[in-house]
């Protein structure tokens, strides 16, 4: 904990809390493993009627082969080298390569010693894990023949190359990359009339969450002209964006990235800075690899007119309050902010959100009633993706169902018994879910009312 | 179907079939829409005692986007216009642009208005349907903002040109195609022994079946050295060899890119022709636009010194015997083979397959234990598709699961059940089988002994 508290400046309590999660995620899949519904076992007896002919035919996925994991800055335990992306393939039976973030590098190799460790006491072939560092070894293994797909977690540009250097192998592999979000939160004219100050104050502790390192950070929040909510934000940010306040973050370039994206912002015409210092090309007066809250505003027209410009996201404690003069030129807006993880809407009871809802699950994989998207559960339901850049692919990285990145399915024709997985043995000996000539089989369920 | 005939030369016989056999396709994907499984309802309440805390969480599968799907040249109706792809990708929700192939526009052409006429039938919206024609149109779809994914079966080189396309996107999206694949057969000694006959008249049937023109068809066989399986197969084929007795293939380049094949592979020097034409650069003698069978043969050794020149897809009525020493040198040389789409093995009861059946999973998505690769079933427990090249992707271009190619997930946080879709409140209105806490859930079901 000391070592990654020194490397990440994230502090004990966060890490934790970090560590917590890390472990429970890998008894979830676990319990996955066990409950074998993920193997999507299913059992066709033949059928001479149908056309053509259906034979004996027995489906289950089964593991893709060795997978690249690339370790997260911002999660140096629940995305990195024991993180979501490693606990997954390796849930699934495949083995798994990690290449460790620099931001981390003793943290990583302390972790991975763990991990093979672990791995070696419950007997694992040997080769089923390993740790790797640097650049080049990264595009080595996205290159390695013998890689069947990769996990990524980090930024649109690198992730980009290498999405292009997974997709121009001679044998393409998928890249599972989750790239880049700005999450927009709508707030109702009705919400923000009916409690302002709450909403306020649960964005300012959202967006200045660890420093505003997190990939779900609430980045452009729209809300009704005129209603001061930017300004409120502003006083609950408070001495936070005092020089002496800032914060380290993950990592120098970060920290100067994070000050060269909030001085573009803020220089840009339609821009005005409520809160906090985006002056001058850095988050400047600030000690170098600390950051500090930015609060910035603007309108949607500016937002409709210049979406490239206004929507890049920002990694760090910013937040841009969009002001809109009616529900639909804030859904235009939203719509052109493309790709998110998350939309959040803030609305009363008993508002008609159709149009609403339409927009959002147009543009996100996780959409929000209530809260903010910092804080992202490990659990069944969960989606953590979302259309590009928010990521390249059409599952989650976070969750049950993100093992199924790393399976591939076979199926087996007419085969005796005897050389049937145990899964699609016809007495069922594990005794999992299988759907059975259509039918959806749980072993052991009772009746239950529809 | 006189249309489909003269374009395709398929004959009426196996076009009833294929037609039989797209309708039963869209009537099974219908059963799975109203089955439901396939959107993965998973319902998670809030629990305050994980890390982080879970907060009421609804996730399902909603439709991707516009897709757009390329006709086959060899499955006029089964993989065309109303095809595998068009219905599954319908089946999900998901409007669809078709480009027909150019084997058979007039069929495209009159398909595509009685999809349209159905759909209008059924109150769909305008746009769910639509067809174009062309390269250029081919191209212009991959490339166009609009659509959110690409089903496609067709050659390696097109394949590989259109994934490129859809991968250097500025947002990247799924390329799903089928490509090539060889589809190894393994007949163990025992085998051979116990039923040499038997085996030839079943390959011979199998690769001729349909001028050869199947992406299933057994293009590599493996016996043991010194059975004089290829001689048997020859004797099978018989007079078909016969130049009067060529077949018209689809089209004109098909044919020649046979005859082209064919003469490659004879012209290698292990490999030796053991019934048919197959010189001169020419499935010669021949009538142009035809094709008659060409049965070939060489050792397992000279495929593991040249996979590449030997493994080449033939696409047409050829396959080529390959004598192997020992099994592990079979083994090693379909390890050579890389991703097919099947895999056969024919052995004796009581044989201990774990070695062969270790190598065939690894390479294909199908694996047989009798019969022959041709004629896919399409159920649920189907699986079509296979490592590369035989496909792009994890998922499968036939049976049910298909559909997942062509959805992606949505999770709902801390909704009011009005706001839910129906699929995902509390009460369960569709009586869809859902994963509530972890728990699959399939209502009305009775228990069943595990």
């Amino acid at each position: 904990m000391p070592l990654a508290d020194e490397e990440s400046h994230l502090g004990t309590a966060r890490l934790t809390g970090e560590l917590a999660r890390t472990t429970s995620q890998l008894r979830l899949f676990a319990r996955a493993v066990v409950e074998g519904s993920y193997l999507e076992a299913t059992i066709d007896h033949p059928d001479a009627t149908t056309i053509p002919p259906t034979p004996d035919l027995r489906r289950m996925l089964r593991p893709l082969g060795p997978v690249a994991v690339f370790g997260a800055s911002n999660f140096p335990f629940a995305f990195s080298v024991a993180g979501g992306d490693t606990a997954s393939a390796l849930a699934t039976g495949c083995p798994v390569v990690v290449k460790g973030h620099s931001a981390h590098p003793r943290l990583s190799r302390r972790t991975a010693e763990v991990v093979a460790g672990a791995l070696a006491a419950a007997d694992a072939p040997d080769g089923t894990f390993g740790h790797v560092e640097g650049r080049a070894a990264g595009i080595a293994l996205v290159q390695h023949p013998e890689i069947r797909a990769v996990g990524f977690t980090g930024s649109l540009h690198g992730g980009r190359a290498l999405f292009d250097l997974a997709s121009s192998r001679p044998d393409p592999i998928p890249f599972y990359g989750e790239l880049s979000a700005v999450n927009p939160v709508l707030v109702t004219p009705a919400a923000v009339e009916a409690r302002a100050a709450e909403l306020a104050a649960g964005l300012a502790a959202s967006f200045t969450l660890g420093v505003g390192q997190f990939c779900t950070n609430p980045g452009v929040v729209f809300v009704p002209a005129g209603s001061g909510f930017a300004e409120l934000v502003a006083a609950e940010v408070g001495e936070a964006t005092a020089p002496d306040a800032a914060a380290p973050m993950l990592t120098d370039g970060i920290a100067s990235a994070f000050a060269d994206g909030v001085a573009a912002l803020a220089g840009h015409d339609d821009v005005r800075v409520v809160a906090g210092r985006a002056g001058n090309g850095s988050n400047a007066a600030s000690a170098p690899g600390t950051g500090s809250p930015v609060v910035l505003a603007t309108t949607a027209a500016a937002v409709i007119a210049d979406p490239q410009a206004l929507f890049a996201e920002c990694f760090g404690p910013s937040t841009l309050v969009v002001e809109y003069a009616s529900i639909e030129e804030a859904l235009t807006a939203i719509r052109a902010v493309g790709g998110s993880l998350t939309a959040t809407v803030h609305a009363e009871p008993g508002e008609d959100l159709a149009d609403i809802l339409a927009v959002l699950t147009e543009i996100a994989g996780r959409v929000l009633f209530a809260g903010w998207p910092t804080g992202v559960a490990v659990s069944w339901a969960q989606q953590h993706g979302g259309p590009w850049p928010a990521t390249t692919t059409i599952h989650t990285s976070v969750g049950v169902t993100a093992m199924r990145r790393f399976l591939r399915p076979v199926a087996y024709q007419q085969a005796p018994d005897a050389a049937l997985p145990a899964e699609l043995r016809e007495d069922n000996p594990l005794g999992i879910p299988r759907r059975v000539d259509g039918v959806l089989v749980v072993p052991g369920a009772e009746a239950r009312p529809a």
